[in-house]
């Protein structure tokens, strides 16, 4: 999926407030403020959102020599999703469906994104998980994604943010007969989830997990390292999670469930659904 | 006030929202953008937000060669505005402080303002007059101002948008006995009031209106004609409407009365409110 232009004045707040987060010199916000616009100006927009969302990223973490912007936001997500967790294993222990369950829950996860803005709370993410419960889904999809776990040989879960990992533990406790492996990001972006984060929510004691070597808020395959690139080109199943990752692989020609809440009017448009929907849609076919 | 870094962002959707209103050709709606990046990092921020303002709004207007690219939205306001007229006057008639009701149905009216980038309908317009009707209000500030209007020899009312000045207008009818006069923006700018928005309230039936002509989004008094800078500086209460006029006039040394409806967290944080909160704030002395 290209960007929209619309994204552009986005850009511009993500950098603001990555500045903010990260410095209180006016200074150097002002800097950073600077270099996203002349880097905007210059910048092709032929490319996906989270192409452009690196570079601006990058200018906060080199002018502020702050490689990791949003650590202690990651590690505040995770603490609060992490006391949340008991309950909602509970919960899906004891529903009529407990997959479709944990998967609702791993989309309500999904509100813990700081690339669209708002400071997330415990109270924005028990709101996130009450919708989520019980929000229209796609069953038919949700159906088909069970057909296809049965048959797959080899299922490669794409994680997208800290936080959000442990509601994804919740779902991979569901899938944990199946050859299931989880990708996290390689190096920090924005508050996406790292090896640290998949080790926080105990995913690393359950499935096996890489990293895709990127510090980039989306999957794109051409950059990602080889080893990476090997895993995904040779599953025949993904799981892919959130925005940034539907953003960079709208157009494989890969088998891909894109599991999300929709959080944006551009996301929106491309699936064809409401901002605040939640979405199970599977693109793509077997193996590119 | 000078601007905030958090207004980089909100220019950058200005820019797309005016360039989207005007043309349907997305190599222009880009090119209006990649200007607009261009300038602002160019740009010294150390100005008031309509002068920045101004400037993004001349890139759509010279890139499109639409000089007003708002004159829909306006008349549309002005319509809807004046459809809601009859019953706001009966409203105030009946109401127990006439006064203190025009007042506040002025302030409603704010609520137009595309520089916020909502689209403004009747529906939204009908809340924020339910809302301003029963919203707290600085009562001491409203007798401050009836005293003020009973001494003064010259008063001069800014107008802020279109639409809005239907709402100017029933609190002007309140203001008949005192020496009133409207001004309004001298070119198009935004939804900001010009002199035939003030014709359609039929103020021009009422009071004497004067423009200042320029097309700021705010009063920048340097920038003003001769003619309205030497009204301005001889009328010895100025009654202000809306965000862009207190941001040009908030250090003003003339006794000013600023009404507005809060719409952003820069103006909340300079004012010392909530945004949302309805503001009758006096600053300033009598003359400079």
């Amino acid at each position: 999926m290209k960007i929209a232009l619309e994204c552009i004045p986005c850009f511009v707040r993500q950098a603001f407030e990555a500045a903010a987060l990260v410095t209180s010199d006016h200074k150097l916000r002002e800097w950073i403020l600077r270099e996203t616009l002349s880097t905007l100006h210059e910048k092709s927009f032929d490319t996906t959102p989270p192409s452009i969302g690196r570079d601006i990223h990058s200018i906060v973490k080199t002018l502020t020599g702050n490689n990791d912007p949003y650590a202690r936001v990651k590690r505040e997500s995770n603490t609060i999703a992490l006391n949340l967790a008991a309950s909602l294993k509970d919960h899906i222990k004891n529903s009529s469906d407990p997959f479709e369950t944990a998967l609702r829950l791993a989309i309500a996860g999904n509100i813990i994104d700081y690339g669209q803005g708002d400071r997330i709370d415990e109270k924005t993410i028990q709101h996130s998980i009450s919708q989520c419960l019980n929000q229209p889904i796609e069953r038919d999809s949700i159906e088909e994604l069970k057909e296809e776990l049965s048959r797959a040989s080899n299922i490669l879960y794409l994680a997208d943010n800290a936080g959000e990992i442990v509601f994804d533990r919740l779902l991979i406790d569901e899938l944990k007969q199946y050859p299931v492996s989880l990708a996290v990001r390689g190096r920090p972006i924005i508050n996406d989830a790292l090896m640290e984060d998949a080790a926080a929510a105990g995913i690393d004691k359950v499935v096996e997990v890489i990293d895709n070597g990127t510090d980039i808020p989306g999957t794109i395959i051409e950059e990602c390292s080889p080893e990476f690139r090997e895993r995904f080109a040779h599953s025949d199943l993904i799981i892919s999670k959130g925005q940034g990752n539907y953003e960079t692989l709208s157009d494989s020609p890969h088998k891909i469930f894109f599991l999300l809440k929709v959080k944006c009017p551009v996301i929106s448009r491309d699936i064809g659904c409401r901002e605040g929907d939640i979405v199970v849609r599977k693109k793509g076919r077997i193996r590119s």
